[in-house]
């Protein structure tokens, strides 16, 4: 039978496999996560995935129903949320402390695959909730975690993130929600945000809303914001929920997808007083934002990966149903066969594969750094993983989301005439994924990221590592019994890149800082093509030596190394090409002009 | 002020500068149609298109209504509609002796970008319309004709094209409604059709729609499918409309996008006898419905471009006025800029612009070769734009079309988080244009159609001749002061590409079917940035020497200049990396096995 949302063999084979997953429960930290435990997991997550938020996805579609301050989240999720929060499912990696169960990153990434590939709009209003209740654990008081955790890791609140506003997107120096101090370590706010997910709905019996704001004495532009807490109900003595804080709902936006998420705008103190507390120190706001906005890019990405599951799931099968045309080298009149059999439709199955398997692995072994990170001897190794996941970050937030929307975009294709239609799941899958490029940072922003300070922080050390990894796995593949020239092309490919990325520090430092950006998008994408192509080399050098041991596994692995051969020889051929580009530098959009592009 | 739709001057080159479109004028059957006359002709199109036209287009997206078999058009297309007939902008390029203007294409190439980027979805209706009232003139008999040809070129009446059914879609060798011969002239026909664009509507007193179907002595497959003529509503004797017909409207698609075009399921004589006339012979519908196709598709490819353009001029408005971040070169705390200052953000308007540029040069180019067919001195002349159009059609319908939506999407992403909220234009852009990679033959069909027709037709000839013009635009555009380099640049490009058409023919003069269409889709690629290359050349080689000669036209022509030289040293680069890939044709979609995709 057809797998849904994502590839059980192919998640197993990541973390065992590929990963080693087990390996961590060596350490005392995670020793009650063995192979057992996260193979019970995963069926778990699965089995919630499929069997009850699966079915959200369809009528997530028809969207929220905003009336008069109010939201109203699509029928259904409230008894899943209920099914989620049972299952204890969003405090999967937290500390126990707080009610959390402690489980490896690696093992949650595998779990929330199937849950955001299942409905993404739905497992928003988690992804925000588990944002913000780190915020609070990272830069509360003591006061603030012992009032809010709990309630926020059992999904009793909702949590959220308050900082866009109409004028301050991707530059966040021009907010202009204020901050009056009360005098009573309490702070009265008043402005307005858009583009808050979940800022209002139905689900839970109180949201907290982490505000950027600034004070009244607080200097001008990003140094001048700090972070506040406001609740959408004030808090009782208990800690139970009491007034309303004129949180106010003003309107949700129509989407192209991602209905089922309400996105809102909120008016803060315009209708009576708004009160909250500040989170962090005054002035530091924007510091505590970026310090969590890495993990939050990190789950955009992987959003972005498993809607791309998904569509590659639906496409496969479809491809196996569809009856139609006789296979090209049969002769007239042959009977029509399923379209898997045709060659063009194989060619757009393998660019959904290889890029879903390869941004798998990635997500994964970003969930890896993270474990490894939290258990890591010294601070040398904590240094190596908490660096390393900055290098990775705009790569896995930027890159994956925009190839998450041409693998969407296959499914369509696949579908032919269907795929436009919104019977079928494939159009939703697309509408919803187009988001991911956009929210959290553009994927420009990611990529100015990349180059501007990723590639060369620290001198650069961080990107070495990374390149270092990379060689490694690319020598020992020269090793695995036919991939010696998979290794060889991928060497080649490699010595190129880490040329053309000398080649943009040298420029950077020349201070050609517009010819520079000029190619950051670009450089991302040649950065996600490597990592990819690190990833299923790798993948296929797991799978070579098991070859011809079992015969039921055999084509799975025979599948890695022809996904990997893929990718080295049809796709890196192209990044190669982007690479030359960068190389030459040629940098016209640093130097067009503005009358230039005409239409005026 | 900003322009909408489509940028004027740049329509004003491509006619008049680089296709130098009023030398057809110095023909009989042009001469009407001086500079003058040519644009008044794109003025009143203009005006039309943006007064009456463009507003439709938010409305449009609240789609068709179904009600029990009727389909009411979006408000607003009744009277648009007829202002557009009043206009007589449907006939522009027909015989005068059916109502029309004779116009040339090229010319009508224009008007239509304004009114298809203005609203797709009903101007859908008048294309269809247009395509069934070739067949009539191409194929009917006189009274044929003179039953529907002026009712339909004048709008009073629709046209269809009924060919998809459920499990015939890219192949019609499935096709199983079937025509009982009357005897007395007339066929009763029985089926069902689904994805008919204007299969039913309120706009018109009559709809024409031309049916595959089956006799039921014809043999199976394609060669057995002929080609009829049935009306919603029958025929009186003195060709007014009379009894309905039993073409029974059984539903609408709900869609992606273009949801102001009814997309029907149509039932043929289910509830009562349908009857048709056979159009052409009997079991040559396939071979008149080819003969069709190019032209239909070729008016995808317009629509596609239409669209991407319509895009580009928001996107373009929009980076102007977006004002977010400072300088990337200015000191911290220098106020922030208009967003098109951003290198990031310049490359992706000048991916927009040099794609929307190229591909209209490409799409008026198709209108030119059609206009030097209609005027040709002899049958050798003939030949080569009849040829050189079916050459050129794959590439128009499935490179554009392709192109035409990364277009919009690089639209979207400078929109920011606005592009993906319906309040803004470009989403719904983005959505109306998926399907044109889908319709008229899914843009895989076109590349297969490329590869395993075009590219080995009459031996090669016509592929030659394509070859041939973009060579002796090369060979000019290295005679043109500054262009020198830039030529090279093409030229290199040029002999590999040759190259690898060459080796690809020999490949499947070789029988290597599946090794040659594992690289069909991205020959089609290469093939259509070759295109575009030579399109952007040309236009760089007319503007180069007019520089420096008046000061208002300096920054459009050093636009031309700089969009080739944009796509030759930042785009082809990557081109070339994957011509690489079909010359190297490491075929792993040929010979990737079901089993090793998994999903199972």
């Amino acid at each position: 039978m057809a797998q849904l949302i994502a590839d059980r063999r192919d998640i197993d084979f990541v973390l065992h496999e590929q990963l080693n997953v087990e390996a961590l429960s060596e350490h005392k930290r995670f020793n009650e996560f063995g192979k057992k435990t996260v193979d019970l997991i995963v069926s778990e997550a699965r089995n919630l995935a499929i069997k009850e938020i699966l079915p959200l996805q369809k009528p997530s579609d028809t969207g929220c129903e905003f009336n008069n301050g109010t939201v109203k989240v699509p029928e259904g999720f409230h008894r899943v949320m209920k099914a989620y929060n049972e299952g204890e499912w969003l405090a999967m990696t937290d500390d126990p402390e707080w009610g959390g169960q402690g489980m490896p990153k690696t093992v949650a990434m595998a779990a929330n695959e199937y849950f955001y590939g299942a409905c993404n709009s739905f497992m928003l209003y988690n992804l925000l909730t588990h944002g913000a209740s780190k915020l609070v654990e990272t830069f509360g008081t003591p006061e603030q975690k012992n009032l809010h955790l709990k309630n926020m890791l059992s999904g009793k609140w909702a949590g959220t993130m308050l900082l866009t506003e109409s004028d301050a997107g991707s530059d966040l120096a021009g907010i202009t929600t204020m901050a009056k101090d009360n005098g009573d370590g309490t702070y009265s706010l008043e402005g307005n945000k858009i583009f808050i997910s979940g800022g209002e709905q139905d689900l839970t019996e109180n949201i907290v809303h982490p505000v950027l704001a600034r004070l009244e004495d607080s200097p001008a532009g990003i140094k001048g914001i700090s972070l506040f807490l406001v609740t959408k109900y004030r808090l009782n003595p208990d800690g139970t929920p009491g007034e309303f804080n004129n949180v106010v709902c003003t309107g949700i936006e129509e989407k192209m997808g991602l209905h089922g998420s309400a996105t809102c705008s909120l008016e803060l103190g315009g209708k009576g007083q708004c009160i909250g507390t500040l989170l962090g120190e005054k002035n530091k706001g924007m510091a505590a934002m970026f310090l969590m906005m890495n993990e939050a890019r990190q789950m955009v990405g992987l959003q972005g990966q498993a809607n791309a599951s998904a569509a590659y799931m639906y496409a496969l099968d479809y491809a196996r149903q569809r009856i139609q045309s006789k296979s090209l080298t049969a002769p007239a009149g042959t009977p029509p066969v399923a379209i898997i059999n045709h060659p063009d439709v194989k060619r757009q199955l393998l660019m959904m594969k290889s890029w879903v398997e390869g941004m798998r692995s990635l997500v994964y072994y970003t969930g890896l750094c993270h474990d490894r990170l939290a258990i890591a001897a010294d601070d040398s190794e904590r240094q190596f993983y908490s660096t390393l996941l900055e290098v990775l970050t705009p790569i896995i937030k930027g890159y994956i989301t925009d190839r998450a929307f041409d693998v969407c975009n296959h499914g369509v294709q696949i579908y032919g005439g269907y795929g436009f239609i919104e019977e079928f799941p494939v159009s939703q899958l697309l509408r919803d994924c187009r988001i991911f490029m956009l929210y959290e940072g553009t994927n420009g922003i990611q990529a100015m990221d990349l180059v501007g300070r990723k590639l060369g922080m620290h001198k650069g050390e961080p990107f070495i590592h990374f390149l270092g990894l990379i060689e490694k796995t690319i020598t020992a593949s020269r090793e695995v019994k036919g991939l010696e020239s998979l290794a060889d092309s991928m060497q080649r490919f490699f010595t190129n890149y880490a040329e053309v990325a000398h080649e943009i520090s040298a420029r950077a430092a020349s201070g050609k800082v517009m010819e520079v950006f000029a190619f950051s998008h670009p450089f991302l994408e040649v950065s996600g093509d490597l990592t990819v192509a690190w990833m299923l080399l790798w993948r296929a050098s797991v799978a070579a030596p098991k070859l011809g041991k079992k015969k039921k596994d055999d084509a799975f692995y025979q599948g890695q190394i022809q996904t990997a051969r893929f990718f080295i020889n049809n796709i890196l051929p192209v990044t190669e090409g982007r690479l030359n580009t960068i190389k030459q530098g040629d940098a016209v959009a640093a130097v067009m002009e503005d009358a230039q592009f005409g239409g005026k």
